[in-house]
């Protein structure tokens, strides 16, 4: 069934579209979360006044181009995916800094940035000891993607459209990520999203669980978002009730790998070695470019697992939720599962 | 004699003086170097024509805040030092990143930012598979550094004022090195100085050689740098030349460690052990740091050397050229030499 995803008459393996935000990482203890109104692990939406207030109160940072679904797409253009990504950023420095590295990464990139309003989107990204990584967004210009930015065309043109949870935050997004659905649809190709996070997926159950039932071929989440979703007692009943839902869900558990579920089965596959865990920042998104990326290859679902796998490993290595190798590279040189 | 250097009645153990500079950080293998006019391990000055063009054919990023004597600061900030810096932003975007990264390391910056004129600086560095660095900068801003800008009391309060030899390239900044040394002479004060780069060396090579004669206490080089300067044939012959210029010069040697030199005494100190050597930049300019912060802290030499070689152990082992851990909680856990 998957292997007809490999729509070789497709110009595009992948189109992404997502929030374009510009992370700035820096370390903290777990102890300064709370005061910054953070909760571990999760996203936080905050304004352009609370941003400045919570830039001032971290340290020293690493600014890297970032936004979750943007990483998934550099991540599967470094894999190899012709793929490409729309997304709104402002003409200001952060801007042009993420078109040049996403661009840079391989991905074509046309959304026209806004010449007024506010400035590009920050992702304030605080790293605790144990690698984990929290966020406040500032969503900023991404938020003024509306459906004039989604090219019919291209959209019409990828084999899988994959649209990020977050995007249901900004209304005028949410339009545009209904708009991508239906073409996709219309033009026989397939949709991908992922849940994005814990809080997103509260926010937008009863929408999300519409969606999926009427357009989602592939979703993404981790346990929490999943449990969220179903709002099961467990992740073995939450597992049981998404079963069938769309063509195959694969849900990402960290360190013990992943659970790709399809109406007919559900396969368990391991996380891949990673010798310094430095920054989760990624993961996720990674794993959705090995996977998407084995997906729109042809390849089984267990080796697009193992793709997100070994794709997930690298980011998680380095501070930044970019790739710093080529993944084809790496996955050619990783020992098979 | 360097215990003197403790000087407990200074408000600052350590004023640094620079050009203030973000980084950006890609990867690239070594073929690409000559075709962007590089040169392999040193820093080319570019224009900001040539800048635009460097950026557009370098892979994604990751900026950084850097600038070789802020990043120096910023270390010895993280051993535990007071310390401040002087230098030159643009009110911009990366001007701001700049300044947030210097305050939230503990640096007291104070230098207003220009409101008009070229924007901040960067530097655009360029990673190769071995680890090396290689810069294209643009000094922007930094090079409106002017005396204006060097306040006469907080050099005077500072037991070390730390130079760097790329202050040398902008006229403006050479004359507010020189004031700087001037006020720091008078009060009493030690003056370091980094020669920074060969092809700076042989830029301000007669200049140098005055300066270290008139009124350097504490030289920093590396071998090529320090070869250039006194322009010997070999490394043995470069140390007994410079023994006694200064009363200290501390010649970097990658993984050879370092060597110090007095003019009673050639001490040879091993690098600390790297585990994953993944960017070179910023090796010298946190060797720096360690050593000065052993020097104001009235630690022996070799002791401000094993402390350089930590910190500079740290900032190797990962992008970019500021410490991403406590350098003071590292030094106190590593084993002494």
């Amino acid at each position: 069934m998957m292997a007809a995803m490999a729509a070789r008459d497709a110009e595009l393996d992948l189109l992404g579209i997502g929030n374009a935000i510009v992370d700035v990482l820096s370390r903290a203890d777990e102890a300064s979360l709370a005061g910054w109104g953070l909760e571990k692990g999760t996203m936080t939406l905050i304004d352009a006044g609370q941003a400045e207030v919570l830039y001032a109160a971290t340290g020293p940072g690493v600014e890297v181009s970032g936004g979750s679904c943007a990483n998934t797409i550099a991540g599967a253009a470094s894999l190899g995916a012709r793929v490409g990504y729309i997304g709104k950023v402002r003409d200001d420095e952060l801007g042009r800094t993420f078109a040049h590295d996403l661009r840079a990464a391989g991905v074509s990139f046309r959304t026209p940035a806004a010449s007024d309003g506010p400035g590009t989107a920050r992702c304030l990204i605080v790293v605790t000891p144990d690698a984990q990584r929290t966020m406040g967004t500032y969503l900023g210009a991404s938020a003024e993607l509306g459906p004039d930015d989604v090219d019919e065309a291209l959209v019409a043109s990828a084999a899988i459209t994959y649209l990020e949870g977050y995007l249901w935050d900004p209304p005028a997004a949410k339009e545009a990520f209904r708009k991508a659905v239906e073409i996709a649809r219309g033009a026989g190709r397939r949709v991908a999203l992922t849940l994005s996070d814990p809080f997103c997926v509260e926010r937008h159950r009863d929408e999300f669980s519409e969606l999926i039932a009427d357009g989602v071929d592939v979703l993404f989440a981790n346990e929490a978002e999943l449990v969220s979703l179903v709002q099961a007692a467990s992740f073995d009943e939450a597992v049981a009730a998404v079963r069938g839902r769309c063509e195959v869900v694969a849900v990402t558990r960290s360190e013990l790998g992943s659970v790709v579920i399809t109406a007919d089965d559900v396969q368990a596959v391991p996380a891949a070695a990673v010798e310094h865990l430095i920054d989760t920042t990624g993961a996720g998104d990674l794993y959705a470019a090995g996977f998407l990326h084995g997906l729109t290859a042809g390849r089984p679902l267990p080796e697009c697992a193992w793709l997100g796998a070994v794709a997930a490993a690298e980011v998680i290595s380095h501070f930044g939720a970019r790739p710093q190798v080529s993944l084809a590279e790496l996955a050619a040189a990783a020992p098979r599962p």
